[in-house]
């Protein structure tokens, strides 16, 4: 499966991070709160999103070739859940918030094509739900029926598919920044494989951070 | 209103045309299937969508200084509505079809937000009506009310939206050519409008061609 294994792109003209390797200039990595918020995901950092988060910044504070970036936007997303008294100041020093150039950026025209004909999909399935909905009516009363709906519904127009702002900022800033992106969303996922998006699956984030400490160790000359 | 203008707009390095007024080098047109499908709007070209594109070729063939184009898709489109034995042969001649570039065009990243907002809208209003069918049910037939919901629900999530492949094959074209984009179409407008590129409603382009028919006489001599 595509989760195994870490993809090293050529880098862009603007990060010449890893034009050698062993460069001590910071690979940037773009980070989802699903990380963070998801208990399946979260689980090798922490039992609760407060317990993970502080994990994560005890292991990045001991990175000196990674750099954390997370939009705004997501960062909010991410403090609804965190009980924030816990967490220690310097987390704004290890994950920078950044939000992506939005108005510099540049997609492929072409994605436009895949984005549309995704859509167009999407609503035509959606329509053949609220029809078997009302067709529905005669065996359940309408309250379990569009209890139903609704599910099926969102289902159906939201999944695996980049459908708020929150998502394009965290795409747009992995692109700027060309990061890596750490994130278990499926919609994220297609659309850095669109992109040239380098991505990473969480639950490998905790051994690629582990990687990163001792190679930090080794490039500074404090790990024999 | 916006539509009382064309549009001119400062000339980008691939196209010449506008650098100085009366140049020969041809503006470039892009044209719509509803200037000739859609009643309302050929009427000043003709009565059948096949009289309508003979009167666009009767004109067009008189013009020096414009070059017109159309999307293959959208051709395609086209020849559903047309007497092919009664169009000329010189239609190929003169309206010329051509994709964009899909893979080498690039669109500014902020117009995935504006995407992204309006169809996270649409779906939710597509949900909302999906519910309201639901509910009457008790006071309508099913079949009634799915004939309704249908209706409702493709107006609600398809206009004044880009929602298929010949949407943005026109827009692209029109923004690879720097062309002015002749369509009735509002989902298409409001799209040129944030893709800066410029647009003419069908109604005026019958004078527009009038005005190109004298010009082209001026520049090459032939009228005093």
């Amino acid at each position: 499966m595509a989760s195994k294994k870490i993809k090293k792109e050529p880098d862009t003209k603007k990060s010449p991070s890893s034009k050698f390797e062993g460069s001590f200039y910071p690979q940037r990595v773009v980070l989802d709160t699903s990380l963070f918020v998801n208990p399946d995901v979260r689980k090798s950092f922490g039992d609760t999103p407060t317990e993970a988060l502080e994990a994560f910044l005890f292991l990045a504070a001991q990175i000196h070739i990674l750099e954390f970036y997370m939009p705004p936007s997501i960062f909010e997303e991410l403090l609804h859940f965190i009980e924030k008294d816990k967490i220690p100041e310097d987390l704004l020093l290890i994950l920078h918030q950044k939000p992506p150039k939005k108005h510099e950026l540049k997609c492929p025209a072409f994605l436009l094509y895949e984005l549309i004909e995704d859509i167009r999909e999407r609503v035509n399935k959606g329509l053949r739900i609220a029809e078997k909905a009302v067709r529905s009516v005669e065996t359940k009363s309408s309250d379990e029926i569009i209890q139903d709906l609704r599910r099926k519904y969102r289902e159906a127009l939201r999944e695996g598919i980049i459908d708020s702002k929150e998502d394009v900022d965290i795409l747009l800033l992995a692109m700027e920044l060309d990061a890596l992106l750490v994130t278990a969303d499926q919609g994220l996922i297609k659309w850095a494989e669109k992109l040239g998006i380098k991505w990473l699956f969480p639950e490998k984030f905790k051994n690629y951070l582990l990687g990163a400490i001792k190679r930090s160790g080794l490039l500074t000359g404090k790990v024999k």
